[in-house]
């Protein structure tokens, strides 16, 4: 399609305009509340298991019985485990992707497994193969993130465990050490909660690849390097550095006075789709709470004060916590180190990204907008130099 | 921004729908013409050499004088060498990558260079680094596919030499023998025509990524994806092997006519915009008769008989070659083997990719669509399991 011939305005940025039908999921923004088909993501995270979840979105229910629950599990389990030719390439990626950080090493190194596996196009497969590359993708994803995070300190990767859950599992491939059950369960929460959320960049990018028919690995590829640009939405790490730049109790108002009266922006308040409280903040913090301690109380504390001098400055003007503020909370009480907090949340996007592309791998439609050309009038005669 | 709170119906696929201004170029599908900023692509390919036309993509004009063209040849010469780390893994690449093909491979050097070379961000680089980043990138391209080829076929990768001109020196990593100065002509205007084509999925791929901010590998390995993908577009190669298909002159007319009887696509024939001849085509069949030979005689009488039986059996259908086909037989006159064909194209579209990403980078506004959910209505209680 080119803009010559026929073209219809879009609005900046393609705000607001529908591309497709989608069964996985939405975010009522003025509700407060998103869910993947037709259950809150919340209650999801509440009640059940990641792996449970993943089974939700890639197979459109959820394990009808222990059995299956336990057929799931044991499926993506058995797939954590590297191909040696991966596994000899991590210590090259690692020490390449030290300056352009963890999203940037398992781009490459997702890149690598998709190849290494042989992933196919997805329009050159049934829906059960392609089904297979993309939870072959997932199940591999902890194991990269983490093999990647521990080589780049100079340790050696350590091995999935296939008898371990997927949020435990994960934090035993970072640490070496199998977790407390509480701390598993909380970050599997978030992890749940992280899945999916409507139609962000990262979502989209990965359907207008998978809409060519490429293969998994290129669509999340794609995917892993629109999370990774700053407009993206989230650095839940970034929210914990304003915690600490704030320090005490006493420079709470005074540190975000300042801020909003110059126009700042502070991290980890406000969204651009929520007007009321962002549904994942609110049960991030319950988690927290669980937790207790010094750093949740200053959190809280922060919360308050931010709220209530925004209500004085800037009277009318919703501005409540995002995912990114407890988040943030969550994983420093989990001992995740904070340059893994984005890497965390691929962790877990990584399955709602997969379970877009296998939509969109059935239907035959490519993506393919128009711009419209506004330089100089063609064709001007070349100037010719030689 | 979710379908809940406001939509506006988008086309299938968005087809039509102004993403973006461009002053990069478009394509005038009715006219059958195509442009690089004001000037005619075909003229630029018959006129000037790549690298000019990459100076007028980046830097928005042709060079002015010899000086110029010279110091920007010298300085995109100067950054063909791949540096120690991602040299070290191309042997591991080519070996993961020999089921997924080329591109797959291209995909995860090219996102293991921008992470060895440190690239940034693009929103928090000024555009000289932005630019530096997307230089670099596209100037390692012919390095790394040759690379990986050799390393594919078993041969040492051969070190690219700076006295020699962007598709000469192509050619010269490619076999490790200088190319005799008409086909690496015929390469050189064939890469010129292949820089930019309108707004394809692969550069609006790189523009979504390039919209959240992403570093320039992240958004050229989405591209490389979405090229990837079958649905894209191009494969040269499958035109040729339509010629071997054919196999003789007096199977042309019954194979052409079965093929059309049945309603099969016949490759190489037919575009999505031209309703003329391609611009493309009809610069590849000159360049191929300027080579003559038996293989260039049967490819014109195909297209002959293709019309003809196209005109009987399908009156009022125009129907013309496509760029694949020509470009299929220029590239295996130049001695291009075919499963290169593609990743030659991808050598000089990658010049179109960054310059696009380059042109998004000055846009501060994230493209983020829509989708409207149709499954089951939320919600509904979490059946528990446990």
């Amino acid at each position: 399609m080119n803009t010559t011939d026929s073209t219809i305005e879009g609005p900046r940025g393609l705000a607001g305009v529908v591309v497709t039908e989608t069964g996985l999921g939405d975010v009522r923004g003025r509700e407060g509340f998103y869910h993947y088909r037709q259950y809150s993501a919340v209650e999801l995270a509440a009640g059940r298991s990641f792996e449970d979840v993943w089974h939700l979105m890639f197979r459109g229910t959820l394990p009808a019985d222990a059995a299956e629950r336990a057929a799931f599990a044991a499926e993506t389990a058995g797939l954590r485990r590297l191909p040696a030719e991966v596994r000899e390439a991590l210590p090259g990626i690692a020490r390449a992707g030290r300056l352009s950080g963890p999203l940037a090493g398992l781009r490459t190194a997702l890149s690598l497994l998709g190849a290494s596996a042989g992933f196919r196009p997805v329009y050159d497969l049934d829906p059960a193969r392609r089904a297979a590359d993309a939870l072959a993708a997932c199940a591999a994803v902890p194991t990269l993130l983490t093999a990647l995070h521990r080589l780049g300190l100079g340790l050696e990767p350590v091995e999935p465990r296939e008898d371990l859950p997927y949020a435990a599992n994960y934090l035993y491939m970072l640490t070496g050490e199998e977790p407390d059950p509480v701390r598993a369960r909380a970050v599997e929460r978030y992890l749940i909660s992280t899945v999916d959320h409507g139609f962000n960049a990262s979502t989209f990018t990965a359907r207008v690849i998978a809409s060519t028919g490429a293969d998994v690995a290129a669509c999340l590829t794609g995917a892993i390097g629109a999370l990774s640009g700053p407009l993206h939405g989230g650095a839940p790490s970034r929210a914990l550095d304003t915690l600490d730049a704030i320090g005490t109790v006493e420079r709470i108002g005074p540190w975000i006075r300042e801020r909003v009266l110059a126009g700042d922006r502070i991290m980890g308040f406000g969204h651009p789709v929520y007007r009321t409280e962002d549904p994942r903040s609110r049960m991030l913090r319950d988690i927290a709470l669980g937790f207790g301690g010094p750093l949740v109380d200053f959190a809280v504390e922060v919360e308050r004060q931010v709220e209530e001098i925004l209500a004085e400055l800037k009277p009318g003007r919703e501005l409540h916590t995002n995912v990114e503020f407890y988040a943030g909370v969550v994983m420093e009480l989990c001992g995740l180190p904070r340059e893994m907090f984005t890497p965390t949340f691929c962790a877990a996007r990584v399955v709602g990204w997969s379970a877009n592309i296998l939509e969109q791998a059935t239907d035959s439609k490519i993506i393919r907008p128009a711009a419209r050309y506004t330089g100089p009038t063609p064709p001007q005669p070349v100037p010719l130099l030689d």
